[in-house]
């Protein structure tokens, strides 16, 4: 059985491009640096890749001098790889178009990222990719972790055979920062990926003075557009060599992937096309939903779009469909995987393939990494029931301008009882973030649970909130979406409880740990009255620790993150008890190796205290107050301040409906 | 009546550009750098725009440089705008979707040209625009000079009132590099066409300590998407606008433009949708083919594309309708233009709008100036009345590898009667092209016949080989493609006889003027023998002038431009003789003002002198030798420059089928 390890989607990937590559060339850009800082730091700790040598990794000036060294390394033959996202891949676009255009083996990685339009967003959409789709590039598209490396290696081996370069990409922060417990791939498994005489075709491509020829020339009227058609045959054999990847993957490591993969129901009346992380959403929703008649298409070879194995994997009795693109094309007749489904249907049935035209419909979702849940899943395959489904639909927004968008019922959720999820929220760098890595890996590691951790901070990283979403369960987990109904929620600073609606997300008799100054018997009247009542109404189980002074007291100063994950541990029975401290004291043991003994005995101390001053606290009748939440912002600030800033400060930004947005 | 001026495509946006700007930010690239080099010497020349101020005219370090630059005047109000084409407008990606993105309105000209990918080119087509299309700006197409001045001020105007910045686009080289005899827009017309108003809230947009707000910052996935989606309105209002100013434009000057406009029979089953110069092409063939049932959709508004005006402008009737794109997108499941049709259309059939899906067929043509000629429209309206029309064509080139390309009657040619077609080969830099230039402005603002000028030159610019393409006519000449039947040939160079076939295009009875060292009487048997035989074929009128003889004997040493000059004049009949003589002397005059008197009297001596050396030969009943046309690479070169290099340098590089171009 193949090793498990518990990684974040860019360590995946990045540990197959390391090892398939001899230089990686690098600028970092959010969320895709971690991949570059990984690939070097292993080369300066000497990691091989699966020749026995260790990857140059050179850092440039810019995207665009990375992507140029690129095609400087791949015309000497050397295997290459870079990696990058949004503006950063735009850099790259003029490189790209002659690493295609000379039928260049390579692969870019790409943990895709919106573009800074009416403002600059770090975070995730297919916006960055869409824009180089007419590069000549292949472009795989990954939708969890475990995906993002496998694809990854399926790439490089696919792009030696076809000549066509790749860019594999994958949701930004989604997929690129989720930890997930995968099955990693193995040294043997990559080297019988990679096909060594490719390998040495590609050498053999060179440009290399014992071999001249000339290439990178200018053309005239003439030639160039018979060149430019030349390569068409190569393009029309890629989707058979990435199945043909994908096949011989699956006899490797016994997951099977296909161009276009079908899930649900064989002979699915309405299904929807999506690439990337959403896939596992609505394949989630589908197994969740009483109906009969539901399907999803996970597109994964984007480019070149293969017709074909598109009408293949759709059911012959899909009536209504729905794309949905993680993307916004303001101006065009469509967003792009939208188009290239009617275009490919449009002429399937002109050509006789297909009987009729299904109803077709297109929608975005998701931009920025704006959240995709089962229930906007549930409000899509509504929608296609109806006579006439909406086109040029939106769903997680309110659009109340131009009325593009879906509605759909924020309560429905289909989290499984048999996971435990658990949400913290802490201050940016208080080690909230850092703890629950730690408990992730641990209980990754030491048991047959698989796991999933996402973290969401704003994009001003330190001393703002974080919030930590930890999923534990004894299936993979796809679920990439926040959790929508937590049965444990840690409060990692009291004062937090006035700011935001901190149980917002809890279930039913969910276990709440606030780290609270005042003890368990007198706590309860300094909740707010909002707070007070959602304990009662969902008969939470509230839990105390006055961690802060136990941090005082252990001489751990204002540092409670390894208290605060002994009581998460205590309470969420995860892991038994004793094993649980074992692990705790472990990781313990690791974090703070360097900083000497001292602090190692300090946090063992907490740890083995924190359960000592763990109180449930007796939760009374009734609300004791009526002290509302905190005003987020003073009540003379302007009126946008008030509507909008407020909102977005107490973290109901995604509230906001369009009106209340500035268009410029 | 207003003003007619003989000038090309760069020229005519430049003038209008420039006019109504208060700030051009420029980093040159062919073919464009005539627009901005033509920017900064009015601004030197202190020429005012039409608020009586002199624009500002920034050069920048790349095209980087210059959208940033740009971006930061358009954020103080000023008006703004650039002038790009290819990788440039690459480099202006990420500042293009900032400018849409805070709905800036704002002018990018480009010449539109080929992408460098196997190789690069200096060429014309839609790659550079396509590349740019996902950035949110509008994008308005030309199909002529004319048009091309025109659409410069209307999206100036449009892009006011809508506030969606615009990308305006003609064909690099085929209409920026054409001279071509147009009504020049007034001032007052720019006057009248600029809202002050708008100009007044586009300043009042910009960001100004005194009136202080925040633009450019960054957002978190809470409002994102919503703030993405807030702009929808504009967009959905966009077409509306420009439709209205080109309405108001046709009130001014009677030149009315549509989005979508139309052209050929109202009840037409075959149409052609098609974007820039083609679309004159296809116009032009479609009066000249006999059948009726044809027709034509310039495409002038691609973005917004707007479904609605494109089907107000298909007839009912149309059954088959090709759509043209002068690019490639290879991987996509079809050109841009193609699928924004298809999907137009499949939702139309989807809402009940039309009754049944037409056949639809893409093809692409002109990649990198590739001609586009009456013949290839006609092989593309038979392929429409096919059972199964092809789809994803070729056209203009012969693919034996893929197969897509159509075939073509290449004798098919519709120039008319009443147009003189001439023309000239001569060397870099000889003084042929600038001399043909001049006879063109001479013809155009001395008489009322419409002229075009077209120079082919390959990309090496100085000691190779020109040709000068001209035509005059009682009409607008609306014919973007080379001479396909000239009734004059001028040779400059008698050793061009030997190497490349100057008689190729000639039309029966043409006249052929050489320049040869030989006399009259000896000449014939100096000609190989195709030559011969081509002249005795088609009845030609043989002229010959020792022009270098005469030069030298006036002074004028290898200079025998302005000699050959005034043969053309002679023998053409365009204008009176006399008349002629005394405009090519006041052109002399003018050209040669800065080298003093003496030059302009040896120009004048050689002028009055040519027509005394020009003799016409008496054409033998038959050829006299054996000589074949020089090989044009040695017989022991490798096999792929005899094949393919040799073809080139023959001036046939355009037979060459696909499988003679290597892959990359």
């Amino acid at each position: 059985m193949s090793e498990k390890l518990t990684i974040d989607g860019n360590e995946a990937v990045a540990t197959v491009a390391y090892q398939v590559s001899e230089i990686c060339s690098i600028y970092p850009i959010t969320p895709s640096s971690p991949m570059a800082e990984l690939a070097d730091v292993w080369s300066v700790e000497r990691k091989e890749n699966i020749w026995g040598q260790v990857p140059d990794i050179i850092e440039m000036q810019s995207e665009g001098g990375a992507a140029g060294t690129a095609h400087g390394a791949l015309q000497t033959g050397a295997m290459t790889t870079t990696f990058t996202a949004s503006q950063g891949l735009m850099l790259m676009l003029p490189n790209m178009y002659k690493i295609a255009g000379e039928l260049t083996s390579a692969v870019f990685h790409v943990a895709s990222r919106s573009l800074a339009a009416q403002a600059l967003s770090i975070f995730g959409d297919h916006q960055d990719v869409m824009a180089a789709r007419t590069t000549g590039f292949g472009i795989l598209a990954s939708s969890s972790v475990q995906v993002a490396q496998d694809l990854a290696l399926i790439s490089h081996a696919a792009t030696l055979e076809a000549r066509v370069p790749f860019i594999h990409f994958f949701d930004g922060f989604r997929t690129s920062h989720e930890l997930s417990k995968v099955d990693v791939l193995s040294r043997d498994e990559m080297r019988a990926m990679i096909n060594v005489e490719l390998v040495y075709a590609h050498r053999l491509r060179a440009l290399n003075p014992d071999n001249p020829f000339i290439r990178g020339t200018a053309q005239n009227p003439d030639v160039y557009f018979q060149a430019r058609e030349s390569v068409n045959q190569f393009y029309l054999d890629t989707p058979g060599i990435v199945q043909r990847s994908m096949d011989r993957f699956a006899e490797l490591t016994g997951r099977q992937y296909r161009l276009f993969d079908y899930y649900g129901d064989p002979d699915a009346e309405r299904i929807i096309i999506i690439m990337g992380s959403g896939a596992d959403t609505v394949r989630q929703t589908i197994d969740a939903l009483p109906e009969k008649g539901l399907g999803v298409v996970n597109a994964r070879l984007f480019r070149p779009f293969s017709a074909q194995h598109l009408l293949a994997a759709i059911p012959e009795a899909a009536r209504f469909i729905a794309v949905l693109d993680r993307t916004k094309e303001i101006g065009a007749s469509g967003e792009p995987l939208y188009q290239d489904v009617v275009t490919v249907l449009a002429e399937a049935v002109r050509e006789g393939r297909i009987e009729a035209m299904p109803e077709i419909t297109g929608g975005r979702y998701g931009l920025s990494s704006k959240e995709f849940t089962p229930a906007m899943v549930k409000s899509i395959f509504d929608e296609l029931a109806k006579a006439q489904p909406k086109n040029h639909f939106t769903i997680g927004i309110h659009d109340d301008v131009t009325h593009t968008s879906l509605e759909y019922d924020q309560s429905f959720e289909i989290e499984s009882d048999e996971v435990t999820r658990a949400i913290f929220f802490g201050l940016g760098a208080d080690g909230t973030v850092g703890a629950n890595k730690n408990s992730i890996k641990i209980i990754g590691e030491n048991t047959d649970l698989y796991c999933q951790g996402y973290f969401v901070y704003d994009s001003k990283k330190s001393g703002s909130q974080t919030v930590s979403h930890l999923r534990f369960g004894p299936e993979q987990i796809q679920a990439p979406y926040l959790i929508q109904s937590a049965n444990f929620i840690a409060c990692h600073k009291f004062n937090l409880i006035n700011k935001i609606e901190v149980l917002r997300n809890a279930a039913s008799e969910a276990v709440f740990l606030l780290n609270s100054p005042y003890p368990a018997d007198t706590v309860w009247t300094e909740l707010p009255q909002p707070v007070q009542q959602r304990i009662l109404d969902l008969r939470i189980l509230l839990y105390v620790i006055d961690a802060s002074s136990v941090a005082r007291e252990t001489d751990l100063g204002g540092r409670i993150n390894t208290i605060m994950q002994a009581c998460f541990f205590a309470l969420s029975g995860v892991l038994p008890r004793d094993e649980a401290i074992r692990q705790i004291k472990q990781a313990i043991e690791k974090s703070y190796q360097s900083k000497g003994q001292d602090v190692i005995d300090q946090n063992f101390a907490a740890v083995d205290s924190a359960l000592d001053h763990l109180y449930e606290v007796s939760i009374p009748a009734g609300t004791s107050n009526t002290k509302p939440l905190d005003d987020a912002v003073p009540l003379e600030a302007p009126r946008f301040v008030r509507e909008v800033t407020a909102a977005m400060l107490r973290g109901h930004g995604d509230d906001l409906p369009v009106s209340k947005l500035p268009v410029d």
